[in-house]
């Protein structure tokens, strides 16, 4: 084992999407008088996610950036939740909370230490602008924003993976994939990447049933970045 | 004028690409008894530049990155130069030379200034590993590491300059180039770039006759890094 790049899938591993949507949500509903569950919004949300993904990876479409995918599905979920009167500009603005996530408490402080010892890249289906603008804001300290957008193929497709370790001039062993999905490592694994599962069973909310624990062996399993940091021996 | 991104060229403009050659140049010779003038090796490897980027450009080959035109153009010099004996890993350490290229002086402050307000990105030739790998030795603090390989076209084509903006999620007008060279400013406003001379008037050693100054009218000239940090209200 000589990994030499960190690759973390970032919605649910590095940021908190749930809560964060959760958090704007309320402050927009209490300056519009709007009673509504955002917990349900945010989930509703993030439930549109996969099938508009697939629908690219099927060759239904050619690519869309995840911006634009997040918006298609924001315009329903508006209509669904009965939201109504905003301007475009405020439907970008709602759209770019995306931008906005914020990190698990854990998350800066363990990718610095991470970061001293390992090229840190982002392997997510983001497009760049949004994962830059996230880590900009949330102070995320990467060596390099890749994935989806700059392979051109959205996870878990084998070139998402495989053009992200090429892109570092690394093979696919030199590279560890780090997530809090099952299926995110199963598929890095295929490739022939090394594999962290972080565990983070408040991604969902409180009844979350998946992706509470390691369901495969992997190279490390963590509680938290600090513990991967840690087992890392950074 | 409202600038989001700074986009930088790397070669020449953040770091001393000819006096890295020429220090490691000339502790390779003394490890191996050899005498060279390694400015002239420098400047000779740096010749094979352009003449190699066209080849790709003009569609004679297929999109070849820049540590392999590097390499290839190497071995040419190697022969050149007649220095003979070298294993392929010697050759591959010598290839990337480039990913370990010293900053100049004011850069890395220059830089930090600079992020406190604006998002900064690569727009350079230089491949994805060979910017990550030098900005993780020298310190380079980008936020976001684009340029030709990720747009799949060699400066100054236009694509280059407008896939970088449009990966960031930004005008052209939003974004400010900044560069050492002349043409390669010309061709991002071309694009609809702000931008930025900065003048690294030793790139070419004493004897340098090209880009000593500004040739054209610019949205900023500055001295150095710190200096366009100061006239960008850094």
């Amino acid at each position: 084992m000589a990994f030499k790049a960190l690759l973390f899938d970032v919605f649910g591993t590095v940021v908190d999407w749930r809560g964060s949507i959760i958090a704007e949500g309320e402050i927009f509903g209490q300056s519009r008088g709007l009673d509504m569950d955002w917990a349900a919004f945010a989930d509703a949300w993030r439930a549109k996610y996969q099938p508009a993904m697939r629908r690219v990876r099927e060759g239904e479409r050619g690519w869309v950036k995840l911006d634009d995918l997040h918006r298609e599905n924001l315009l329903e979920l508006l209509e669904e939740f009965s939201i109504t009167g905003l301007t475009e500009d405020e439907i970008d603005h709602w759209n770019r909370v995306w931008h906005r996530l914020d990190p698990w408490p854990d998350t800066v402080a363990g990718l610095t230490r991470l970061k001293s010892k390992f090229v840190l890249a982002t392997l997510s289906n983001g497009n760049v602008a949004l994962l830059v603008n996230m880590a900009k804001r949330a102070g995320l300290p990467w060596d390099a924003v890749l994935g989806a957008e700059v392979a051109g193929y959205y996870k878990p497709e084998r070139e998402a993976y495989l053009k992200t370790a090429e892109f570092l001039g690394l093979t696919p062993g030199e590279c560890l994939m780090v997530a809090a999905h099952n299926n995110d490592l199963m598929a890095a694994a295929g490739c022939g990447l090394g594999t962290a599962f972080v565990c983070r069973p408040g991604e969902y909310g409180p009844a979350q049933t998946t992706d509470r624990s390691a369901e495969n062996e992997y190279n490390f399993v963590a509680t938290d970045f600090k513990d991967l940091a840690i087992q890392l021996g950074c």
